[in-house]
């Protein structure tokens, strides 16, 4: 399956493969169109078009399911055999077979039960979090979970997986359960003596300085957009809005990015839009000649959060762009003083505590967070965890991974969607994406030695030489660990984050 | 036809009519979709995103039009008999066996043929209206004529129509060819002299004085939303925007207008807004409970051109709104002076000249501009007029009828992007929606002959609590003529329309 770039002009063919490829573009189109759909939802829409839009999304979602399921396609998929095909495009029949038992592994029935369980426990968590009180979200839950279960095992059958490993599957294909466990195992292991460690010096240090405002919106936005076009984000490719949730949504030719402007600052405002500026640039490095079929797409979650954490964590908390960064924010906002010093600015973006928040939380803590909801997720797949016992288990693991105990529900298992929202598999890619981040940024810096120099210098034209073909370009032409060990020589381990904690964390 | 409003729950069904309505829900669904994209495209896309949103309107619309054709849409509309339906029920039948008959009337290869030579055409008439070159288009605009010809000819066969009938009935179904002939006759014989008695008395009294600035974008932002939001628009379900071209689009649940302001004044920004807000009341008033069906879609261009311009033309340059209007300007602008002293606007809108552009034409000389473009586009589609002459042809028309020659082509026939793009059979509605404008205003304030002073208080309920049921909630259960006749006493005619004129005009 590691193949190199070719077009699919030159590649071999078959007549089953060209119908299932025409039918696939078909899907992307759709799909496409749901992005837009789904953007504007988010950004641009009036309330009281909730309804409608609902509808409209939910009759393409339908038509592409058809599409993907349509008698014909097992029957091509079956014609169309890979000895017939090269490189990529064997690739792609690989990747439409994954789409094809994905979308066929489960009866329709079950597919609308699982969405308006969803919606309604969605809603109802958003209720219960308000409230802080788990009781009320506590049934949907429950319900959310039991088609989860009835999904796991339809897919699970139909992909030849354990079931936790068939929901992975759908976020990081070709996710390994007993990988995970043995990383998250290493990070268990290391992470508390590192986080000890790093508290104790950064408590002999003293606490940095906040820089104080004004910071208008005009002036945060300004910034914002000069730090994404600094990291190569491509204006006439896309678009920076606000919402009250950032992301990153849109199609590869068209990106749109989100983020939010405090008032009270631009520290976390920045690192926001840097990590979503990170995943638009995966987008819009996929090769555009596979443009519409799946081998063309993202690989996964796990390159993707990639992505965006190798230009937050990586490239973007590196002392040397910090220094251009105080500069870029002085200029923006007219600052002076102490508090807009490189090293301050480091010290701020470097802070870590132990927290309750998994959004809020530092490179060194994140992974602790993560681990809870993996064992939790994976307790309440199985049925080993009570619906009921939740909050109970969730308290016993902060404070043995981390140490604090939420003083309540919202501050506790209330306060990710995923779940409520019917995904579970999902939260592992997060941590396995920090690992890839250390691993591919060491890679670049090894493959070119001058590009913290010139990250420093506001250029990421060398970093981005390095990714486009070694990342971006690959696309789902190999899986994620092919493209590892093809670029840093290595499948995905924790070594390299572990080595970049001490570095950064404690001077090692 | 015309039926009273009832629920679809509550009426008579056939199994063949349940499976039309489940399958035309889906197309509406399909068609929102591709409205919010057409917005997105003209208000936020980033140009780089055209080609993805292309691929994705593209698909959308095949299979919107795959929806329609499937082979067994025909059994259903042969199976669900009238008899078996009532009122509202049986008006949807009707409606979608006319939307069957326009789908199914073209080949496909017409179908592609036709969209390909319309991108092509569209291409080079902005390219030839920049270089004001009639040559550079005429190539392209001879192939579009060529396919409309076939097309108005395929959609004839399947209607049993004329051609140019067929072509307006996409535009204005049931549309008559020989009303428009007689309207428009009637039309040519009165204008003329109205517009020279109103020329000679507006020389009379001098030319209005235009309030001066500055008219900053926010305030005028802010004017517009006031007045949409006076006429009645509701921003929980709908959205204003700014764009070159002003428009209404979107769906009734979810109705998005734009607009431009112009940093010279506030005058044509603010009927343009009024006009745009006459269509999106329309779209917002259909009734709730036959959305997404055809008999719940507004009835055609001829009645939504009404709405529209009945806000502009006849509430909203009454002298009794201007003065409502010169109260809320100063206020946005803190202008002062006689330039913003009700009269004084009320001249400035009330301004009627012998132009060239039809966009920029009052009420008086409106439906001159579109005489002749009716007259000249049927004799294209005739084969009457080649398209080498037009350029000639249309000045010669514009000397008949306006007394004016065009010093060239951009101000002449490639004015308007039309015919460029395809759509020949629009441009009457125009002026039967100008007719239809004008009848309906004089019956609500029969009705409710507190609606002008009411209007003049900036209160538009009177005027909507009318328009509601007698045009809105009517939708397309019945005929343009048929919600007139209820609603006026009489079928379209021009009389109300050059009464108005004649009074508000030449104060007769």
């Amino acid at each position: 399956m590691s193949a190199s770039p070719e077009t699919a002009k030159t590649a071999g063919a078959t007549p089953a493969a060209d119908a299932l490829e025409a039918r696939f573009r078909r899907v992307s189109a759709v799909e496409g169109a749901l992005g837009v759909l789904s953007w504007d939802r988010l950004v641009m829409m009036p309330p009281g078009g909730g309804d409608a839009r609902a509808e409209q999304s939910a009759t393409l979602g339908v038509i592409a399911h058809e599409l993907l399921t349509a008698p014909e396609v097992a029957e091509q998929l079956a014609a169309a055999t890979d000895e017939d095909l090269s490189g990529w495009r064997a690739a792609n029949l690989a990747e439409m077979r994954r789409r094809h038992a994905h979308a066929t592994a489960l009866p329709s029935a079950l597919v609308e039960a699982m969405s308006r369980a969803s919606a309604k426990s969605e809603a109802a968590w958003r209720a219960a979090r308000a409230e802080s009180d788990f009781g009320g979200v506590r049934g949907p839950l429950g319900e959310v979970l039991r088609l989860t279960r009835e999904v796991a095992s339809a897919k699970a059958a139909a992909l030849g997986l354990e079931p936790y490993a068939a929901l992975l599957d759908q976020y990081e294909p070709g996710g390994s359960v007993p990988r995970i466990e043995a990383l998250f195992a290493e990070l268990e292991a290391a992470l508390p003596p590192i986080l000890d460690a790093v508290l104790e010096r950064q408590a002999r240090a003293g606490e940095p300085t906040l820089p104080t405002g004004p910071f208008p919106a005009p002036a945060q936005r300004g910034l914002a957009r000069d730090i994404m076009t600094t990291l190569g984000f491509d204006f006439t490719h896309g678009r920076l809005d606000e919402t009250l949730h950032p992301f990153c949504g849109g199609v590869p030719d068209d990106v749109r990015v989100t983020t939010r402007f405090s008032e009270t600052g631009f520290v976390s405002g920045v690192m926001g839009v840097i990590h979503e500026t990170g995943h638009a640039l995966y987008e819009r490095g996929l090769p555009a000649e596979w443009r519409g079929l799946p081998v063309g797409e993202a690989r996964g979650m796990v390159l993707h959060e990639s992505q965006s954490l190798l230009m937050e964590m990586q490239a973007c908390r590196s002392p040397a762009f910090l220094g251009h960064l105080s500069a870029m924010a002085r200029t923006a906002f007219g600052g002076d003083g102490a508090a807009w010093e490189p090293d301050n600015l480091r010290r701020i973006y470097t802070r870590v505590e132990r927290g309750l928040i998994r959004v809020e939380a530092d490179e060194v803590t994140y992974p602790l967070h993560v681990i809870l909801r993996t064992r939790l997720e994976r307790a309440l797949l199985a049925g080993d965890l009570a619906v009921g016992d939740l909050p109970g288990a969730w308290g016993e693991g902060m404070r043995d991974l981390l140490g604090v105990t939420p003083p309540d529900d919202a501050r506790g298992c209330l306060q990710d969607i995923h779940w409520y929202d019917g995904a579970v598999g999902y939260f592992p890619t997060y941590t396995l994406g920090s690992l890839a981040a250390a691993q591919l940024f060491g890679a670049a810096v090894a493959a070119d030695p001058g590009i913290p120099e010139a990250i420093g210098r506001g250029d990421f034209t060398r970093l981005l030489a390095w990714l486009r073909p070694n990342v971006h370009e690959r696309a789902s032409s190999a899986t994620t660990d092919e493209i590892l060990t093809a670029a840093t020589g290595a499948k995905l381990g924790a070594q390299a984050f572990l080595a970049h904690l001490k570095r950064r964390y404690l001077g090692g």
